[in-house]
């Protein structure tokens, strides 16, 4: 135990096992944090400590390290720091004064870095390699060479939490400029403290959120300036149908370069590093092809035969329940319609509300039905057991699109290409838009305040006013353990596809979705910094898998608004010179250009920009530069 | 002068000066290719000898290198070679027993890895840095720390030829499994062959054209049967269209992982090199933002102007010009049918033959302009000025992509989808495809072989008979300087389109291209042997713009198969009991879905196959314990 170094001793990580873990295993857990890390054999060689407060009841252990230890770590990561000379590079201990905030050591890493270094050894920090039984539990076998340590209490239920710890007074600062001040509102984030702070996946998330907001402003203002815009109806759609279709392919080729720009910035663009597999990775011992080292393997045949067996048909199913429910509720409309003409007068409220009950039960319906798919989601995908990260987020990803593509957006396709009932989709798309909007933020955000308020006062109110509850403990208990970005990208993904597929025809979603996300932007954030734990900063490089979702999109996009222009009557009636196949030919053949121009701005614009290119180029030439010195050098004292 | 080391000079590239060339120029440059490199102002390091053959006028330099300068180079230029027991890895001197042929140093590297590293030293080799003016031609001005030596001479017009040498036993080991045997036929070449005697970009292009030859096989196969099998038009087109679909994704899919996979072995897949510019870059001596030396430099916003003010329209008007040609083909075409009408006996050769003359002559016409346009692209893209050799073949590639494009199959897409006259279409493919095999085989092979024979006879007709001419002078004379593979590519480009975008009407053409190319690959191969100068061997890990030029294609072909079908009078019958609009929209829906289908499949087959997936994991886990090791064992020596 480290307690006693306590002057120096800052929490980083919380490690909070559960009530029945016995003292053994936990005395056993503390000797691998604190042992040496020289030793071939070594621990992690961290600071720990338990936490004190009466309500931890000595299950929350602190863990920390040392300046030198941290750097160590960082160095081993290949951690990029800014060399105030030469921009990033990877941080080395022995050039420490020439990297930024070297004038005050403990600034040169970020707290989220610390914090990263930390969760990093964990990952790797395996048993001793003559222990084979957890003490305290002499009935768990592990292999040492390949199960971590972490894995072996994760399997045994031994860990309730495990997270980095919140710094308040970071997040204060952090929070005046992204969402606390009014400014805020209309300010662009400082998306790099954000990524110091929470690390690269969730920073290009709220960068993407703002891109997008950002991109939102142009189509609603043309959206509004067109609507006004004395033309005939064609020319009005064409014109705004063009323009979005350059503008979505220009946001979404503007998004590619920034995401290299900010990967670049970030050290993350041009990384290449061995990916662990994932810790629920699960599999018989056998050597490992890449590392030659016992790991567990899970044949690929298996996997298949899961995924054509068993995860697609559960999708399946589950895209057939959400089609059955939608086309109850579309009879459920129809009768309703039946029942209630729409009369002359505007005053019969009574019939006009309940036209509207069905569509908004639908939306509310939808939104539990969404929460539980994702829940089977993640269980089929943990199911389909994939060894790294990277294809179990891929998959999860392609699962949750496919999903919600056919979920969000065949009704509307129904409604507006087969039953051509255009009030119909524009009432649908109002009820889905506005329930999205308030119900989402609702059960999003509100409600898990609520409930982490009403945890804290039931916390607080079990102690004596005077003692005041360890930071550490408040966060284990209180707040919301941070479980990826998924369900954020669904819905900006869900709000996206309504304006893409339908904005041409109906222009004033993107208003709504404008509003909605200046909102959503400034709701997130204080969401994942007062509603989920911290969450452990990890390495990206860009949004992954969800980058082709959009795109896809995009491209649906231009096939759903050409057929929606060609569907208008008031365009048919400008075109009534022209016979139905000629119309439609030239719709069709409009389409195919209009696909074609999205690949080659798609293909024209690069898509890692000019700055990026030389300071890549840059580096390539400085490595090859140092080699070839070194070589000489080499050559030289040989010689001599 | 090294002429007396003769006992080990191997002779591996042949520098002839022009006969204008001064003396003093010429001891100038052999004195920087000889001079020691270990000096900070050094030479090349290199053995050189004048031919001695009288021919040679003294003209010709030969130059070679000592096996431990070769050694020391490739450790430079980080090439990869094959560790015994490790794989591909890059070349240490200080490890040379771990590599393949160990026993034989001189086998270590193959001649074309000697000539690269050559290649590679000149490219870089600059005058010494107190010269500033050419000896003996003191009027020439040079920047030593930028203008390397041959690029000064290239200004200077002395260059005549710049090659590598052919080697005559590796080229007839190479030629009998190729071409020169009845069984080379009907076997899949050795590339590895092939690329380390050529290295990787000619290798990449006759890998391509295999795999192309034998993705041929299984649809002119299919073409046929389909043909033959008793069932309704639609379903035969129909059938053989989603084939076609399916089959030529999956091929470039293949082709990406085939790519992939030689491009891992070749140790060119995850190759960062610092790309110099290209010799030919012109521009004012400023500071480089990569390098920091000085450097030519060239505005991005001159090049911007040229490109739409000059390149464009040229490009642009050639292309209005091919496409009078072909309207003025056409307006031909139509009287001459006119005047001579199909009679109904058969035996009306006469009208049969006249009616073919037009589309032969048009056939023709368009070699010598696509000969010609490929000049005028090759001066435009010059003129552009571009930094960095592939940025200049991207530029090239896409002006011949769309050139070609339009030139080749607009013809043939308005006779099918304007004019809506199969017949036509049929003829004038017809033509198309054996005018090029034959008169392509023509002007690109026979002629400069025969040319070559001629030049060879000449040289030997001018010496008596017992004198034998030098084996650099022979290839330095009669042999045609390469020029890259850039018609070679279009050769196939045009013919994959005829197959792709007309195939699902007329299957034949697949039988005729499959034929066809069964000799292009083995006339290639010769004509790479014995009528062009050896290439210097060029790293490649893709076969690059190219690349996005076939799958353009791809693309473009689901279009017109499906539009091709959907016009066939005998699907339509099939389809009578639908209306018009009814019948358009099925086919678009169809069309819809097949390119659908491409882009899944696209995505769901990986681009890089497993085994190099492991592959380089392995790598990259290598290298991060090779680091972790390292910094461990520092660690300790520091304790100490």
């Amino acid at each position: 135990m480290s307690s006693d170094e306590n002057n120096e001793f800052e929490a980083l990580v919380v490690l909070q096992f559960s009530s029945s873990t016995p003292t053994t295993t936990k005395n056993w857990v503390v000797q691998r944090l604190t042992d040496d890390h020289h030793d071939d054999d070594g621990g992690a060689g961290f600071l720990v400590r338990w936490d004190k407060d009466p309500q931890s009841q000595n299950n929350i252990l602190l863990i920390g390290a040392t300046r030198e230890r941290l750097f160590e770590g960082a160095e081993n990561l290949k951690l990029k720091k800014w060399d105030k000379k030469k921009g990033l590079r990877d941080f080395l201990i022995a050039d420490i004064e020439q990297f930024e905030n070297s004038e005050n050591p403990s600034d040169i890493l970020f707290k989220s870095e610390k914090q990263r270094i930390i969760w990093d050894v964990l990952q790797n920090l395996s048993p001793k390699k003559n222990e084979h039984a957890v003490p305290g539990v002499p009935t768990k076998f592990f292999s040492p060479e390949n199960d971590a340590l972490l894995d072996i209490l994760r399997d045994l239920d031994f860990i309730q939490n495990f997270f980095p710890l919140h710094d308040k007074e970071e997040l204060k600062l952090l929070e005046r400029d992204w969402f606390k001040s009014f400014d805020a509102i209309f300010k662009p984030q400082d998306i790099h403290k954000v990524r110091n702070y929470f690390g690269d996946n969730v920073a290009f998330y709220f960068a993407f959120l703002e891109h997008y907001t950002k991109a939102l402003i142009p189509t609603a203002l043309f959206g509004i300036f067109i609507s006004f815009w004395p033309s005939s109806d064609f020319f009005k759609y064409a014109f705004f149908c063009v323009f979005n279709v350059l503008w979505w392919t220009i946001f979404m080729e503007r998004w590619k370069r920034l995401t290299n720009r900010l990967a670049y910035q970030w050290g993350s663009l041009d990384l290449k590093i061995y990916e662990r597999p994932r810790s629920l990775y699960q599999g018989e011992l056998q050597q490992s092809p890449i590392t030659g080292l016992p790991e567990r393997r899970y044949p690929r045949w298996k996997r298949t035969l899961k995924k054509y067996f068993v995860s697609y048909p559960i999708v399946a199913t589950c895209i057939a329940i959400s089609l059955w429910i939608y086309f109850t509720y579309y009879g459920v409309q129809q009768s309703t319609n039946a029942r209630y003409p729409l009369p002359k007068s505007s005053m019969a409220v009574k019939s006009k509300v309940m036209r509207f009950v069905p569509s908004a039960s639908y939306s509310l319906i939808v939104i539990p039905i969404k929460a539980i798919y994702q829940k089977i989601a993640r269980f089929v995908t943990d199911f389909e057991n994939h060894r790294l990260q990277t294809s179990y987020e891929n998959n999860l990803t392609a699962k949750l699109f496919i999903f919600f593509f056919v979920n969000c957006f065949v009704g509307l396709f129904y409604e507006a290409f087969f039953i051509v009932d255009f009030n119909s989709v524009a009432q649908l798309l109002t009820s889905l838009v506005i329930v999205n909007a308030f119900i989402g933020k609702f059960t999003e955000q509100v409600l898990p305040y609520f409930n982490k308020e009403l945890k804290r006062e039931e916390l607080n109110r079990k102690e004596p006013s005077h003692v005041k509850i360890s930071e550490a403990v408040h966060q284990a208990k209180t707040l919301t353990p941070f479980n990826g970005t998924y369900s954020d990208y669904l819905t900006i993904f869900e709000q996206y596809g309504y304006v893409a597929l339908f904005s041409a025809v109906f222009p004033w979603i993107t208003i709504c979705a404008l509003i909605s996300n200046i909102f959503e932007l400034r709701a997130d954030a204080f969401k994942y910094c007062h509603v989920y734990q911290r969450s452990f900063a990890r390495l990206a490089s860009n949004i992954g898998s969800w980058h082709y979702a959009f795109d896809i999109l995009s491209s649906v996009s231009i096939v759903t608004n050409t057929a929606l222009i060609a569907m208008q009557p008031s365009v048919r009636e400008y075109f009534s010179s022209y016979t139905d196949v000629e119309y439609i030919l030239i719709f069709v053949a409009a389409e195919h250009v209009l696909l074609a121009l999205k690949f080659a701005i798609d293909f024209a614009i690069p898509d890692v920009p000019y700055e990026v290119q030389i300071a890549r180029a840059k580096n390539t030439y400085e490595s090859h530069l140092a080699l070839i010195n070194q070589r000489k050098a080499k050559a030289k004292s040989s010689n001599q």
